[in-house]
């Protein structure tokens, strides 16, 4: 393989040719460097990346002797800049904490990235704490006039544009599924829980969940073994049959807000899948179900109220005024109403996963339409916030394209703590739809 | 008053002398080192106290001009060692992070102090982690052969000994009540959720809460309106008036496990109630809620699984047995167990918040009894899961005494965001339990 295709290996493919003994760390590590040089000024990803310190960890790790190497000894991830690491600042996209000294601490994730190998790269952009939908500075990979969308806006942007293999995003709303879609690329995030939040910027205990990317299932497979996720069913490695198979297509209540590159994602994967002889059917939910949307508006309200306190007191200024708002809960929701919102949500769970267990496969949007033009917002989030509030694991699938051109996902979305079957669904599938599904990357 | 009884003013007594210009802030705290110099040999609750770096916070608070004081100015808290302090090491009582570099972050609860005025005194000593029952060296202030409680043992102490006027705790289980009770002083555990939790270490997403501690419901209600608790009705600062209340006495399906301590408080409690005029009676919770204690055991197990894999890679020979058996799912806890548990608790919090709209007044036992002797445990939390994992706000009112004349106390519960309701009628009945409940300090 020659230098200067590195880049765009997968995690796994890396990890042989590391074992193998035909790529340094460093080498590998430079590549990657050297494409961030290339494509920086245009993408702008990284909130703090320290090519220097990557080659100084690169050099370590390669000195480390073979059966002392971790399942993802060295591989680079970029880590979302809400996520504490020990040996680089982390800033929040906020006013308050942009210029303050590292703190010597990592989050959990960052923790068992690094226990297993894995280089930690540089920091990636986020919106303000992880809450807002202000974007910028990052562009999309695709069309730099265009959202990568957010919050997880330079991890989806790096992994698309071949900068890292893997990277760590969030999601409270949409942020990990929705640049998963808009940058082309595969974007999990578990059931709720099943990654440890700690030491990420904290904004809804209820919806606040570890995203990772990767352009490929195996890489995701990799790290769902790194962080031990696990289902009660042993799940076949083998290929999903789809022959048979059933797979709903679940429009959910907003389907009146998909634009034509979902409603063509959409109907080009069912047909698609039923040529492979699936048994594609519609579901529709019970109508209890768009109860949702509102009910997520009124916890991210209530949680973000005690969430932004502290920074509230001591910087009110330098927040964004949706931050601000929700600390003077600027909308007076009731606590009435913020406690009836947690029993609704946690009333459909166990019915969301009774739905999904009658199904081999679940298909929903993973957004309104391509990433839109302008890069001031991260686009809209609204098929996500209710598959995040039912903490059900979320696969962004790609391989569709928009009216220009640009990548659109579909999501596979499952009943809660069935991750590993997600990932296996989503491999077959994901195979299917990025040889057929009709996206071209144009990316350099 | 003289200079000697500065260490057992409450911190609202402290704040109006402060203000009035009887007191600087430099002169009380030398008051409370010189009562921790006296004392620290024997009851041991500070994993981390830097004399020198605590006057010289006090002379730089004593120098802010009045009109820029919040409302905790100058008054010292002290943190139990699960926080971060961006100016103190944060251990978790943990091989891996002792003797670290100081994490230069604050916990979320620690900003909003600090932007309260408030003086971070030192760490208090806490269980591995806050998550095991292993106790020691801290010892309980009223008698040094017994426990002071666990996990938050630091903070109960040295509020119960009065070396600081207030504390915060944390609890999952019973970690912020039991230390309460153990100690004689008040112990608040308010709404899951209602204050941040971001920065303290993660055991239970769905149990961890931020736990507080004063020697009066007076220092309670001004850190609740710190941290800007808020009912949705407006609660009354008038006493409440208990002829013809209606106070519930709970005794809960663990009741058998109720030693002489807690039985005598209980009886004494109906008793001092009754004869002031409340309508008192017994409370049987339906037979659904015994389930509690189970799910509660699985919950902490499959939430711990994924807090503690990243101390877990790290460095598992260093985690106690019980974390590694967290991370081990030794008990072979199904997912299944997981959402059927989570799913149980979520539909028994609606019914308990409906119940205790019922009554004025809901009590509780806070432990099984006094202290028990041994510091090598921290006590039974037999009494504390279940209102732990309904969310519910729960206070320790002290003032009974166990049958070596240690202290007992009693445990106010409401429904969900009830926190100043709790606080009130907590004021009402702890004053009379603290003169009539028949507990005597001995504390030197």
């Amino acid at each position: 393989m020659c230098a200067k295709e590195l880049h765009r290996i997968s995690a796994v493919e890396a990890l042989k040719l590391i074992r193998d003994g035909d790529l340094t760390i460093e080498a590998y590590a430079s590549a990657l460097l050297d494409r961030i040089k290339k494509r920086d000024s245009v993408v702008k990803a990284w909130a703090y990346l320290d090519p220097d310190s990557v080659i100084t960890q690169a050099k370590a790790l390669d000195k480390v002797p073979l059966p002392e190497r971790g399942p993802l000894h060295g591989i680079p991830v970029g880590v979302k800049d809400v996520y504490l690491t020990k040996d680089m600042p982390t800033a929040y996209n906020s006013e308050i904490y942009r210029g303050q000294p590292t703190v010597t601490a990592d989050a959990a994730a960052v923790i068992t990235l690094r226990a297993a190998g894995a280089l930690i790269f540089g920091k990636t952009t986020t919106t303000e704490f992880a809450s807002t939908v202000v974007g910028g500075p990052s562009t999309n990979p695709h069309d730099p006039t265009r959202t990568p969308g957010g919050s997880s806006s330079g991890s989806g942007a790096a992994v698309g544009d071949y900068q890292v293999p893997i990277a760590l995003g969030t999601q409270t709303v949409g942020s990990t599924i929705r640049p998963g879609s808009f940058n082309g690329i595969y974007a999990f995030k578990p059931t709720w829980g099943a990654i440890s939040r700690e030491g990420f910027a904290q904004y809804s205990m209820t919806c606040d969940t570890v995203g990772l990317y990767a352009r490929s299932v195996e890489d995701l497979d990799l790290l769902a073994s790194v962080f031990k996720l696990a289902d009660d069913e042993v799940v076949s490695t083998q290929p999903l049959d789809l022959k048979g198979a059933k797979v709903a297509f679940c429009k959910t209540h907003v389907w009146p807000e998909a634009g034509p590159g979902t409603r063509n994602a959409f109907s080009k994967a069912q047909e698609l899948l039923a040529s492979r002889g699936a048994n594609v059917c519609e579901l529709d939910l019970p109508s209890e179900f768009a109860a949702i949307s509102r009910w997520h508006e009124i916890i991210l309200a209530g949680e973000g109220r005690s969430s932004f306190l502290g920074n509230y007191s001591l910087a009110k200024d330098k927040l964004h005024s949706s931050i601000q708002a929700h600390v003077e809960n600027a909308q007076r929701f009731t606590k009435k109403q913020l406690l009836e919102s947690y029993d609704g949500c946690a009333r459909l769970r166990p019915l969301w996963d009774e739905i999904a267990s009658k199904y081999d496969v679940v298909i929903t949007p993973s957004v309104v339409d391509e990433a839109p033009v302008g890069i001031e917002r991260t686009g809209s989030a609204v098929f996500n916030g209710m598959w995040t509030i039912l903490h059900a694991p979320c696969l962004n699938l790609p391989g569709f394209a928009g009216e220009n051109g640009l990548p659109v996902g579909l999501t596979l979305v499952g009943g809660r703590y069935h991750d590993l079957g997600v990932l296996r669904a989503g491999k077959t599938l994901g195979e299917i739809f990025e040889r057929d599904g009709g996206f071209v990357s144009k990316i350099p």
